[in-house]
């Protein structure tokens, strides 16, 4: 295994660790109201962490374009801090919609302070990201961000649109995640390297490569929520199939699946009758059909169109941390 | 009674009537979605009406700096849309929080479409309200309105810490009006002003005007719904002694109230325990403290300090039709 393969987000938290110290500062600072609630709920979410993929995506682009000069770039930094805004105000209104009541493995926001609180502090935290772009005063990069921001809800409602619906086309499934997923990383990634000065080819080239990695780990995440082996995902397994999410493994079986298989897909997961054994049934179906491998290797041809979209940056540091980042968005499966 | 204090709303609409119905294809042509559900759920909310009054205040911003020449700048006209559309958006997420199942006297969005489907196309008019921002290329005014509509939703989460506690302070309850109404009142004429090249004292004129007519427009909101007797606001009176919302009449009747009636407010308003007849014993406490009354005569201070502001303005036309439109406001209560 060459080391341009490590599977590892590390190289790229190592390399971009001194400015995600400031990021995280922008963070704590930017979170703060005068009503007291606001910044109780928004830490309670984002002092849990998850590994702040987004905002590494928007230094990467900065780096990309100004390479070890970018550390520091404090519109970088505001821009990242609004990536991470977006990003939470968006799961703070999934856990509503979901109605869950884990994320991250703590309790949600919504378990511990309800629905209300939830939905207007991810107002609050969508807005305030708007006032940090603005910041930036760069008015291209609220362009790219306020466009992704209504594509990421275009995905949403058409997820909820296609739930309980196993026999959904394919292209509605990428339509979904490109929109709830894809699109952030594209849009964190290209405008890091626009707010940064980038030419329009390095620019095009971190979009590319958010967007292929979005997809990667999109499609991951939905797969292992088949695999009953898989505890560390903060979520619990299953989850998708009880609230009736159509995701790549079961639009696959659904394909190929004989008419007593498709009964089955239509009564679960479809009119949401769940019955004792249908989550280990729906499993060995998917099994039979390699339906959870078939995915991963899509997720692979994703990862490799990322990796490709490296080929034009001049810094081998930032183009190998960004490899093994894109690697380990497929490794986590094995 | 001088042609300056008529009291209505048309003379305003009148003058801005050209461009009002530019404002209005925009707004239907930017609602579209390849998500057919979007433009279908916000058609239902944004075609059911009201009054437009930020989109108006919006482009009589415009019009205070450029006179009739404003008509056809095409960039208040997407300003105006904008706020329109950031109106909405909270209109739907309120809707969700409040579980309200009327709104402008039809069915709201969450009772027919659910709260998921609110909750996320008020995601996406908000975003669509930042691109259509980024279009009039003019970041002054995203500041304007992205710091608007943080302030909207802390003035959202004040009052829900406020609910169902009549020993509220008036300047919590000011906060909550300022935050969920004036100020987009407040942002909409100013940054129309802004966007259309206006100076300092005009842009800081309108945004006053915006400020003291959305105060002015709140209580009298707040104070009729203790009104039985008025039918036309299409909510029921009464609604927010049920849902424990404080306002101005309780908090006045609460300064002045014997043990006796704050052990009442208590009970009611405050842990929610509505008996028959409460509502009628609310009101009777309310008149004998004229606190109704009272009420009003705040929101006519606050009309006043519009008109005030109105000073600046070289426009006779534009002056005296926001003249009326702040007149209006309070008229509604005779």
């Amino acid at each position: 295994m060459s080391a341009s393969h490590t599977a590892s987000i590390t190289p790229l938290t190592e390399l971009l660790s001194q400015d995600m110290r400031l990021v995280n500062e922008v963070i704590i600072a930017r979170m703060s109201s005068d009503v007291p609630m606001i910044p109780q709920l928004a830490n309670h979410l984002i002092a849990a962490g998850g590994k702040r993929m987004r905002p590494l995506l928007c230094l990467a682009g900065a780096y990309a374009v100004r390479g070890a000069d970018a550390s520091g770039d404090h519109k970088a930094q505001l821009l990242s801090a609004a990536v991470e805004f977006i990003h939470n105000a968006t799961l703070l209104h999934d856990d509503v919609i979901d109605e869950s009541d884990k994320r991250r493995g703590r309790d949600t926001a919504n378990a511990l302070w309800g629905n209300e609180a939830s939905v207007l502090v991810g107002d609050f935290l969508f807005a305030r990201a708007f006032e940090l772009m603005v910041e930036t005063d760069d008015i291209a990069v609220l362009g790219m961000l306020s466009s992704a921001s209504a594509r990421i809800t275009e995905g949403e409602v058409k997820q909820m649109t296609m739930a309980g619906k196993p026999e959904s086309p394919m292209a509605d499934y990428l339509q979904v995640i490109t929109g709830k997923t894809a699109i952030l990383f594209a849009a964190a990634a290209a405008s890091g390297a626009k707010v940064s000065g980038g030419a329009k080819e390095v620019i095009d080239a971190m979009h590319h490569y958010g967007l292929s990695l979005g997809m990667a780990f999109q499609i991951v995440d939905d797969a292992l929520d088949y695999r009953s082996d898989v505890a560390a995902m903060g979520k619990n397994s299953g989850d998708d199939f009880v609230d009736g999410k159509i995701t790549m493994p079961v639009i696959l079986a659904w394909e190929k699946g004989t008419e007593d298989e498709r009964a089955f897909w239509q009564r679960s997961i479809g009119e949401g009758d769940i019955q004792e054994g249908d989550f280990a049934k729906a499993v060995a179906i998917l099994d039979s059909y390699s339906a959870i491998d078939e995915a991963l290797q899509r997720a692979k041809s994703y990862v490799d169109e990322a990796i490709k979209a490296l080929d034009i940056l001049s810094d081998e540091a930032l183009r190998s941390a960004l490899q093994s980042a894109a690697y380990y968005t497929v490794a986590r499966t094995s």
